[in-house]
């Protein structure tokens, strides 16, 4: 892994710091690790300019300058959630990415690090183009972030423990409520394309029969009778069912279930016509808000409702009530922004390691790399947990080959970290995922022991 | 403020405890308080038992023997969220109540502690009447806990500071994601009849400027016009509003939103027959599913659909492209279980006061009150925040005078803490709910300081 190296000596101007996409809860523990890493090279790095509101802000020169700032400030803004420079979700064109160049020629930038997704990375590397073709010596580094943990190349991507541990504190209190209150209950998490968010879900267990039970992630299409089916197993075993689905669970051609054929068609065939009017009327109370709306990479908002997690509960408890008479107590959720911006749930793995690719890029623009996307390498794991960071190319981590294919650019969970039934995770995906959320709150159970009567 | 007291010397017997209602982040250390202070009085007390899951359990004998349970058990338990030795939402009939008193004869239990709201303080009073009836001395406490702050008489609730502490830092993160990537957000909280818990989303605010912008409460019946106003004229001079709801947000008749009447009429005026037609369509899903239900106190379960959080969102959204031709980016989120039972968000000062309760409640039978509900007495405020226990009856904290007028027997959002336009707190309000809630994670801000640029 490593990324171009053009060793033209140590290159002197100004630095330019942005922040890409939805918010992490440690995005700014990245940003804090540019602006720190970077004064300590003042003779090469001059001045430290953060775009506001991302490349969106740069193109119309809305820059702050972060040079002054005092160590007190960052560090307040580091521990804080959500990009503190501002964000947006902008892709840009190429006229964009000429004019960002421009600005950059202008402002006498020669450090630009971006801190963001795939698409962040795939931006870099055609404003780093540009500014090759111009002659002008452009260091352009990506710095990761994502609580979707999808990222090409890297082992895991900064953002994603802090988000995990959310939802696995989440789903601990949830089964423990749900053990004190019986029933059924499906908890939708956020993942459109991958499952890793929603798989982290494991991570509450902790005693025998602990919930989640059953995990549905978008890698594993399915049926609604297949989740049906599973949840009334469960149900008869535990005499409760919690469920972990990522909003982007789909069929099996790949579309999501409230855009889906195949799951009207078995509605159609489950007598559940209400619920496909209800589907109806939604997408017209959507289309009359002038709410269905997708955002510039194509992706349908779905993370904005509660749609999903409504219909899954509705199918449930009817398909319950037929088959067993009355229909079970069935709740859900829909557990939204807090998973990526909630202020107080940190994991000091992930804190540290945002903090720790964002100082990187900086190292490796003084070596003498011209550009790249840092990423992490693990090479421990267990007690012996141990990450070191690498430099990779901005072309793998955007997947530029994949999307010239037309082929998705995101890092799926892997099939080692799936069970066969495609309902569950492995052991293999808690021993990956643990050490990057660390230690979770206390769980414990009274145990029944001897009762007294009966 | 007193219970019945009736010294006849201290009773020798056995005691049981149970817990009722929806979970709290710490009604277990109310019930690790009864524990351990029972074992204080082992002349008198005997045996301690727990009823698994409330009176539901207790009715069928099912009783898990607390005894011998070692403290690391216990403590491990207090300091997990949700009702460690199960509860039920059972209201009990006068033939419940009845046979509750047999066995309690039968195991020679002359002290029961139940831990619940004020449902629970009700069936409490009963049993106790009965007992007296037929000369058994029986003690039997009120142990309050609810999140939604709303018993009568105590100053707060054990219960309500952790869930007001999860919902603060919910919109602290969700203001700076907002302040991220400026749009409208609407987050539905938790409280059918009172905004408590609603109210404690004030405090996130830390900046000038900082949301929550709106806050929308049952105790202030309000329009969907007045709605849509209020937030337009946010988003005008910030470019952005984030807006908190109770789920029990009423019309002028007292009626929730998706059962009123006047909202009907009003969506028809604004021309939004897309939104009443989904509400039709919701209603005739959830019939279907055997969900449209109401637990045995009447009310009707809201908790688990994101449906009025979807409903303002595409309201808001629909009025505001009307008025200026474009829709804003409107999101909502319907806050759900993680309010009274996410693991890791405990308020210091409300874990205290919780496992404070228990031991009071031991400690008041232990001197001669037959029965009681233990509240909380402020004695002083900001630094000098004090609070301690004191008795009540259990008729006063359960409102049976109002309930026999049919009356609610809850405890609304004083006036003072309410603003003239019924939709925000007041500084008194901040001033009342800081102390039950403790320190806050940071909230950090990049100040903009001089742009470079225009």
């Amino acid at each position: 892994m490593s990324g171009r190296i053009q060793r033209t000596g140590i290159v002197e101007g100004n630095l330019v710091v942005g922040q890409s996409g939805g918010p992490t809860a440690v995005i700014n523990q990245s940003l804090m690790g540019v602006i720190r890493e970077a004064r300590f090279h003042k003779d090469y790095i001059k001045k430290i300019y953060g775009m506001h509101n991302g490349i969106e802000g740069f193109l119309k020169e809305d820059i702050i300058d972060l040079g002054g700032k005092l160590p007190r400030e960052l560090a307040e803004v580091a521990s804080s959630p959500a990009s503190g420079l501002g964000s947006c979700r902008k892709k840009p064109t190429e006229d964009d990415c000429k004019k960002i160049f421009e600005i950059c020629r202008k402002l006498n930038v020669r450090y630009f690090f971006y801190i963001g997704g795939n698409d962040s990375a795939l931006s870099a590397g055609i404003i780093n183009r540009i500014a090759a073709a111009n002659n002008y010596e452009l260091r352009v580094f990506h710095v990761p972030k994502t609580i979707d943990n999808d990222l090409l190349v890297t082992d895991h991507c900064p953002g994603y423990g802090s988000a995990a541990k959310y939802v696995a504190q989440c789903f601990m209190g949830n089964d423990l409520d749900q053990r004190a209150l019986p029933g059924i209950k499906i908890d939708v998490c956020m993942g459109r394309t991958a499952g890793w968010l929603t798989a982290a879900s494991a991570l509450a267990r902790k005693h025998e029969g602990d919930g989640p039970h059953l995990i549905y992630v978008p890698e594993r299409p399915k049926t609604l009778k297949e989740i049906v089916a599973d949840i009334s197993r469960i149900y008869k075993k535990y005499k409760r069912c919690l469920v972990a689905a990522s909003e982007g669970i789909c069929d099996k051609d790949g579309h999501e279930f409230l855009n889906s054929e195949h799951i009207r068609r078995e509605l159609h065939e489950m007598g559940m016509q209400s619920v496909i009017k209800w589907m109806d009327a939604f997408g017209e109370m959507l289309k009359d808000a002038g709410r269905a709306e997708k955002d510039s990479f194509g992706h349908v908002q779905l993370s904005g409702t509660g749609a999903l997690a409504d219909m899954l509960a509705c199918v449930v408890a009817a398909a319950m009530k037929r088959e067993t008479g009355k229909a079970p107590r069935v709740r859900s959720d829909t557990l939204g922004y807090a998973q990526r911006s909630f202020a107080g749930i940190v994991s000091e793995v992930d804190s540290r390691e945002a903090l720790m690719v964002g100082e990187a890029a900086v190292k490796y623009s003084i070596l003498g790399n011209i550009d790249g996307s840092v990423v992490l390498d693990r090479t421990g794991n267990g007690e012996n947990y141990h990450v070191e960071p690498a430099l990779a190319s901005l072309d793998d981590v955007a997947g530029l080959k994949l999307v010239e294919k037309g082929k998705p650019n995101h890092k799926p969970l892997s099939d080692k970290f799936l069970n066969a039934e495609g309902n569950d995770v492995t052991p293999e995906f808690i021993e990956y995922a643990m050490p990057l959320v660390g230690t979770l709150p206390p769980k414990g159970l009274l145990r029944r022991g001897e009762t007294l009567q009966k």
